[in-house]
């Protein structure tokens, strides 16, 4: 359900509002027809509207609560009892159509705390540092100059935000560091593509940051989806790092300058991404794992492993690929007889 | 032309001014010796001076309008009529200090509007915004707090300007979104490099952003040297991503996040370059082309081709690649006995 | 020692109060038992603590003129004669704890100097600078809208510091330009790792740009553990690079887009390092050293060479290789016979 610290919601919607906000085909009626929110499978509750667009998910599918799902023609079938079944030929189209329609995009309200408000709550706020009605800050945390913290997000006590930062739809626990110029909390890059261009899907998520998260200088950390965008208890980022929407890192990983992890991914504890690595989405990376500087990572990695690469391999193997592919490049220069 | 909402000149310049300041020699005279402006060869017209560094653009050096060029002495032979021709063995330094003495660098008015006034024309703008005196903003706009928006600047209706977010010399669609901390207009990175040191070039274009763009967060985008920073309608560009000057995104393009495009590459429509792909300068990439993530495209790329890999190669071709060494590296341990 | 201007000692420490914080164990008495900072091995002087734990710094142990060392017990007996040795099975931890004792996180005063004082300078401001008491700021220099200035910061004279720009701990020379949205001076990414966590080490040096240094836009420059981090002479740097606590930047560099350079590592002059490179920490490249797009650089590099790949090998090899593997992959095609 998306945090009414951040979102205000149109609904409730009926099927038939739905029907023509979406341009879906009814195949199949159920309990319920009035939606209240839109989740995903795994998340729905019946008063939800979900939708079904990689058959990857078709488990959930089979599993979900949703009230009303959204899904293509051909798997419209695995829907459970109970379920209201929608048909789109492009049924991540057809949702974000709706969730558009259910919270459109309006600027917040433009009032700020005043920071003498702030101070005297043992808040310390530097001068042109701009915080939105509804933000709550606990005492002891140091607010830089000229950043600017959103309605409705959260800040434990003691954290150190840094100056230039931008914070919205953000959740944040004590002792947390982070340094100027970093933007958390803003849309994830979310759109259906088809030959007629992109459309935008909402982005509903927050992000949240455990206790004791470090967080470098011009970083990036968009919110979920419909997920969140979780940062676990005590893992350090360092700059210009790249977290998309929907990711969850673990405790006490590391990510080094420059690195970049897609949407979904998910990260064990203890994890280490060295410089300028690269994961893509829906991975799961285990407890433990080290990934080696410029590493492109495009499958799930086992607890413990080291792996290096482009696309990344284990360690070891990449040592050997390096040195055989050196070797190989020195035979051609014998035989060809050239420097 | 320099567009005159950014740039005074303190021209016109004479011939003999341009000698002096440039140190450059006359070997061919022509109709014309008085010049307003500096511009490429191709779009050059008798009041622009213009300049050939590179051999590659010879045929537009013959073809040219230009009232005086700067050229090596080896290629002024290719003058066309009617064009003035002065030598110099580093051309590119000689036009350089030209420009910078018809535009030399002056910090524009401080002031600013009142951001009452904005208001009263349907714009919303957040505390601390600054809007500089001579910045046109369409009505529904937000400005985000903080955010910093340059004399000369254009923006049309209905756009969302993140906070934090720096915008100069640009000139901005309807419907456009920039997400916090962006820099959009800044100077190109350009300078005329030997061993004496650097002398830094003006940078005299614009960025243009057609309607529909939507650009994430922490962003760069630079403005041209002489022709315009140009991203096309409804292009997607995602965090921490580096364009820059001269580069021309298509329509409908998706720049996925930390990608960075080079000097004057141009990109066709609904071209896709997934995370941390590097593109070099001067590149054309035709239009469906997909790149893949981490990519290092060097060389231009075919419409509709899928590339990987760096040098990128097709990507059947990254793959085979990518089999062929796991299985070199195999047979090498196999024969070594070792593990 | 740490600078005046950025930290405030609580010192001076007794060598009982160390062992306390530390939890070390006294196995070599000295001369000196009153400590007033900390320092590296090779820049300590006789009121300084080090610490050693790392063997690749034993020479430099031998030779410290530190009062007191912190070292693990299987290096203690390298100590020179007449300074004090501590063992810690984890001595950079200890040092960690010494250091945070010795320099606590406090925030700066809040006061700042008045626009209107600094225009009477020669300076100029725009609106929403924040510019805190204690900075030093040349006449001619430019600080754009927002951008925030910390205490102690020195900036030469005719600098062009961009709008949302965020400067502290740094001293910058004349003719500097840093565009928009770079955050130079934060804390660098230091921390001790084990499997309890992260303890994080105080980072008390600062960042020095020398004269005519040219900084892109959301560019991060860390300030230095102990040592400065330091950008020479005429550098220019691109937009969103990352430059690591402690990196030393010789002169007439030319760092591109997106290049990061890990902690400590020392450029010489006149390198050239294209987009997205990544260097390690602690390498030596030479003067004149040519570092092609994306190189991943894993070792030291002598004076002049042209390297490229990742891992990084001269260029003539990196090209063998990509020659190399394109044949091998063609082979197995035509084995298999499949396209």
């Amino acid at each position: 359900v998306a945090d009414k610290r951040f979102y205000t919601s149109t609904g409730p919607l009926s099927l038939d509002q739905i029907i023509k906000i979406s341009g879906a085909t009814l195949v199949k009626t159920g309990m319920n027809c009035t939606i209240e929110d839109v989740q995903t499978l795994a998340a729905s509750s019946k008063t939800d509207l979900s939708f079904l667009h990689n058959a990857k998910y078709v488990e959930d599918f089979k599993k979900t609560e949703a009230g009303c799902v959204l899904v293509t023609p051909d798997l419209a079938s695995f829907a459970p009892k109970g379920t209201v079944v929608l048909t789109s030929p492009t049924p991540y189209r057809a949702y974000a159509q709706v969730a558009s329609h259910l919270y459109p995009l309006t600027p917040g309200s433009m009032e700020t705390i005043p920071p003498k408000e702030l101070e005297s709550q043992g808040v310390i706020v530097e001068l042109g540092a701009v915080i939105f009605k509804g933000a709550e800050i606990g005492t002891g945390t140091f607010i830089g100059a000229n950043a600017v913290i959103g309605c409705g997000v959260k800040i434990g006590t003691h954290c150190h935000i840094g100056q230039n930062v931008t914070l919205s739809h953000a959740l944040i626990g004590d002792h947390v560091t982070i340094l100027p110029g970093s933007a958390i909390g803003q849309a994830g890059f979310g759109f259906f593509m088809d030959e007629k261009g992109h459309v935008t899907v909402p982005q509903l998520g927050r992000v949240i940051l455990e206790d004791k998260v470090e967080i470098g200088a011009n970083v990036t950390i968009d919110r979920g989806t419909l997920d969140d965008t979780y940062i676990g208890y005590g893992t350090h980022i360092d700059n210009l790092v790249q977290i998309a929407h929907g990711v969850r890192v673990g405790r006490h990983c590391v990510l080094v300058a420059q690195v970049g992890i897609s949407g979904s991914t998910t990260l064990g504890n203890f994890v280490i991404a060295a410089g300028q690595a690269g994961l893509t989405g829906h991975l799961t990376i285990g407890n433990n794992v080290k990934i080696a500087a410029q590493s492109g990572v495009m499958r799930d990695v086992a607890e413990g492993e080291t792996i290096a690469g482009s696309p990344a391999v284990p360690v070891y193997q990449w040592h050997r690929q390096t040195v055989s592919l050196a070797k190989l490049a020195a035979q051609k220069k014998e035989k060809s007889g050239d420097k």
